[in-house]
C-alpha cells in the first residue's frame, strides 16, 4: 500500500476518532445542562423552605431532589463512559481533572440535603453550597469547549458554555432578588454583588449571541418578551433606587420570583435547542468524517504515485477514472490545509474562552502568593471589580500585569 | 472505589500516555536529524558531481547514498511506529497529514537520484528538490513540537526544532557559495538570496539560544570557534563586496565549502546532544508519572472523604497516617492548578512556533487567491521580503492583514 495514502488515511481516522469523543462529550454537555437547571431548581426550593422555617415547599423541594437523583445518574453515566472510551487522548487530562473535582461535590450533596431538611443552614450558606457545585461543573463544559479540536464543534461548545454561564448568573439573580425583597431593606453590599451578577450575564449572553446560530437567536428573542423584559427591569429598578437602609416591599418577592422562574424555564428550551444542535453536528461530521475515509480507502493501491519533486516522473497517465487523477500529493496537501485553517479558526473560537482563562489563572497566582483557597482568591477578585466597578477579567488582566509586585509565593 | 480519585488517576493516565507518546516522538526527532544530516551531505556531494560533470565525487556519492538509505529506514520504521501507537490521540492529525506529504517525497528520492546519476538535473535544480524534502521533515518535526502537551518537552522540541531548521539554512548557504564562487562572477539575486539565508539562520540560532540549557549554549559556542567564524565571514565578506559582474576568485570555493562542512559537522554533535536531552527528559517524566500513579492508587480504598462544601462534614480523624490526611479534593485541586500552569507554559513555549505558522498561514492565502502552488507562494513572500529588506514573518503578517484587499479566491 502507498505509505503516503496510508498516513493520509491515519490522519483522518484521528480526526474521526476525535469527532466521536466530541460526540460523547456533546450528549454529557447536555446531561450537564439538565442536571444544572435540576439544581437551580432545587437551589431555589431550598431558599424557599429554609427562608420560611421548614413551613413551606417541603414537598415540592422532595419531588425536585427525585428529579435531580434522575439527572445526576445520567451525568455519572456521561462521566463513566468518557472514562471508558477516552482514556488514549492525552488532552483529556483537564477534563477528567475537572470532573475529578466535581465528583466529590455530587458525593456531598446528600449531606448538603440533610443538612438543609434539618434547617441547620441559612438559605445563604445553602445557595454558596448549590453555586459552587454548579460552578464545578460548567467548569467541566468550558474544559470540554477548551479541548475541543474540530472548530465548528468548538463554536457550539462555547456557545452553550456561555448560555449555561449566563443561565446560572440568571438563577444566582432570582436567589438574591428574593432574599433582598424578602429582607425588607435596601442593603448596599447586595445591591453590589446584584449589579455584578447583571453585567456579569450580560457578557455571557453578548457572547453567546455572537457565537449563535440566527435561528437560535430568534429563538433566545422569543423567549424573553418585552412584557417579561420590562417587568423585571421595574423590579430591579426598585430593588436599587432607594438609599441603604429604606424599606423595599418584601410582597414584591414572589413576584420577582415568579418573574424570574418564567425567564429561566424559557431559557431551558434554548439551551436544550444548542444541546440538540451540538449533537447533531458531532453526529453528522464523523459521518462527513467516515465517507471520506472510505472514500481514501478506494484509492490505497491503485493511486497515482505522487510527483514530490516537480522534476520528477511525470504522473502515471489518467487511465483510472476521475478520482484517480487527482495524486496522493494533491490530497496530502489539501487535507494539510484544511487542518492548518481548522487549527486558525480553533485558535480564533477559542480566545472566546481566554476570559475565562484570565480569571483562572489571576486566582492561581493570589492563591500562590497569598495563601488563600480558591473561594477567597476569586471573592478577592470579585471584591476588587464591584469597588473599582471594572469588569472581572479587566482586575485578573492588572493581577496578572503585576505579579511581579506580588509578595512572594508562600514556600510549601 | 471513591469516583472522584479514580477520575483523579484516568488523568493523570492521560498525561502518562501523551507523554510515552512523545517519547517515540523524541526518538523520531533524532532520526529525522540524522536522516536530514545525511541528505545535506548528499545534496552537497550531488552538486559537485553535477557541477563537475560526473567526475568528481561518484563513488563518495555512492557510499552515501548507502548511509541515507539505513537512515531513511529508521525513519520510516519511526513513522511506522506512531502510526500503531498513537492512533487514539486526536491531536495527531496534523502530524499524520505531514508524514503524509513527506512519504512521497521519501519513495521519490530512487528516481531523483538516477537522474542526478545520469546528469540530468542542474545543481540547482537537484539543491532545489533535496531542500524540499529536507523541508517535508522539518515540518514533521514542526508539528511534533506544536502538538507536545508537555511545556518542557516542547520547549526542547522547539530549541532542537530551530537548531536543525538554521543548520538547513546553513546548509543551503554552503551550497549557494559553493555555487557563486564557482560561477566566478559577482551576482546580485544569489547575493540577496545568500543574505537572506544568513539572517534566516541567525534568527533560527537566536531563538535555539533562547531555548537552550547552559550546557547545550556551551556547546555551540564550542563548536563555532573565533578561527572559523572569521575565515567564513572573510569569505562571505569577499562574495558581498564587489559589483554585480565582476570577477570572484573560483579557488575560494573549496576553502569555502570545507570551512562551512566543518561548521556544519560540529553543528551535528550539538543536535545529537539535544536530541539525547529530550529523550532522557521524556523517559524522566513518564517515570514521574508512573511513580506518582502508583501512589494515587494506594489511596484507592482508604482516601478521607472529600469536603468539597465548607458547611459539611468535617473529615474523617486523620488517623490513617499522612498521607491520608490529604482529602482527595486538595490532590484534585493542585492536579488542576498543576494542568492549567502547564497549559500557559505551553502557550508561552508554542509562540515561538508562531513565526512559521504565520508564514504558511500567509503562504495558504496567497495558493488560494492567486492560484499559486506552495512553492510558488514561498518564492513570491520571499522575494517581496528580499526586495523590501524586510523578514519572512514581517512580510507574511502584512500579507495576511491585508487579507480583504487581495483578489477574491479562485473558485474550485
Amino acid at each position: 500500500m502507498n505509505a503516503g495514502l496510508r498516513f493520509l488515511v491515519a490522519a483522518r481516522r484521528c480526526e474521526i476518532d476525535a469527532l466521536e469523543q466530541l460526540a460523547h462529550t456533546g450528549e454529557l454537555v447536555g446531561a450537564i445542562g439538565r442536571l444544572v437547571h435540576a439544581l437551580q431548581k432545587e437551589r431555589g426550593i431550598s431558599n424557599l423552605f429554609l427562608a420560611s422555617g421548614g413551613t413551606r415547599c417541603g414537598p415540592e423541594r422532595l419531588r425536585q431532589i427525585e428529579a435531580c437523583a434522575a439527572l445526576e445518574q445520567a451525568v455519572r453515566a456521561g462521566f463513566e463512559r468518557l472514562d471508558t472510551e477516552a482514556r488514549r487522548v492525552g488532552d483529556s487530562a483537564r477534563l477528567f481533572s475537572r470532573i475529578a473535582y466535581v465528583l466529590p461535590g455530587l458525593d456531598a450533596l446528600p449531606g448538603l440535603r440533610r443538612r438543609i431538611a434539618a434547617l441547620a443552614l441559612t438559605p445563604a450558606q445553602a445557595t454558596a453550597a448549590f453555586v459552587k457545585l454548579i460552578a464545578g461543573l460548567l467548569a467541566v463544559v468550558f474544559e470540554a469547549a477548551d479541548g475541543a479540536t474540530d472548530p465548528e464543534i468548538s463554536r457550539l461548545l462555547v456557545e452553550v458554555l456561555n448560555f449555561m454561564q449566563g443561565k446560572e448568573f440568571a438563577g444566582q439573580e432570582r436567589a438574591l432578588g428574593a432574599a433582598a425583597f424578602a429582607g425588607g431593606r435596601h442593603d448596599e453590599p447586595r445591591q453590589q454583588q446584584w449589579l455584578h451578577l447583571i453585567e456579569s450575564q450580560e457578557r455571557c449572553f453578548q457572547v453567546f449571541g455572537e457565537f449563535a446560530s440566527a435561528p437560535l437567536q430568534a429563538l433566545w428573542r422569543d423567549c424573553q418578551p418585552p412584557a417579561l423584559r420590562a417587568e423585571l427591569e421595574r423590579l430591579r429598578r426598585i430593588a436599587f433606587a432607594g438609599p441603604a437602609g429604606s424599606a423595599l416591599d418584601t410582597g414584591l418577592g414572589q413576584v420577582w420570583f415568579d418573574g424570574c422562574t418564567q425567564r429561566i424555564d424559557a431559557m431551558k428550551a434554548v439551551e436544550d435547542r444548542a444541546a440538540a444542535d451540538l449533537i447533531a453536528l458531532c453526529e453528522g461530521k464523523t459521518a462527513q468524517a467516515r465517507a471520506e475515509l472510505a472514500g481514501y480507502r478506494e484509492l490505497f493501491d491503485s493511486a497515482a504515485p505522487a510527483a514530490f519533486f516537480d522534476e520528477a516522473e511525470p504522473l502515471a497517465p489518467a487511465s483510472y477514472g476521475r478520482q484517480l487523477e487527482r495524486s496522493v500529493l494533491d490530497m496530502v496537501q489539501e487535507q494539510s490545509r484544511r487542518l492548518q485553517a481548522m487549527n486558525d479558526e480553533l485558535a480564533t473560537v477559542r480566545a472566546a474562552l481566554n476570559e475565562r482563562k484570565l480569571v483562572e489563572r489571576a486566582k492561581g497566582l493570589l492563591m500562590a502568593h497569598h495563601r488563600l483557597s480558591e473561594d477567597q482568591a476569586h471573592k478577592m477578585l470579585r471584591q476588587t471589580a464591584m469597588n473599582q466597578n471594572r469588569r472581572l477579567v479587566d482586575v485578573a488582566e492588572s493581577v496578572l500585569a503585576m505579579a511581579e509586585y506580588l509578595p512572594r509565593p508562600a514556600s510549601n
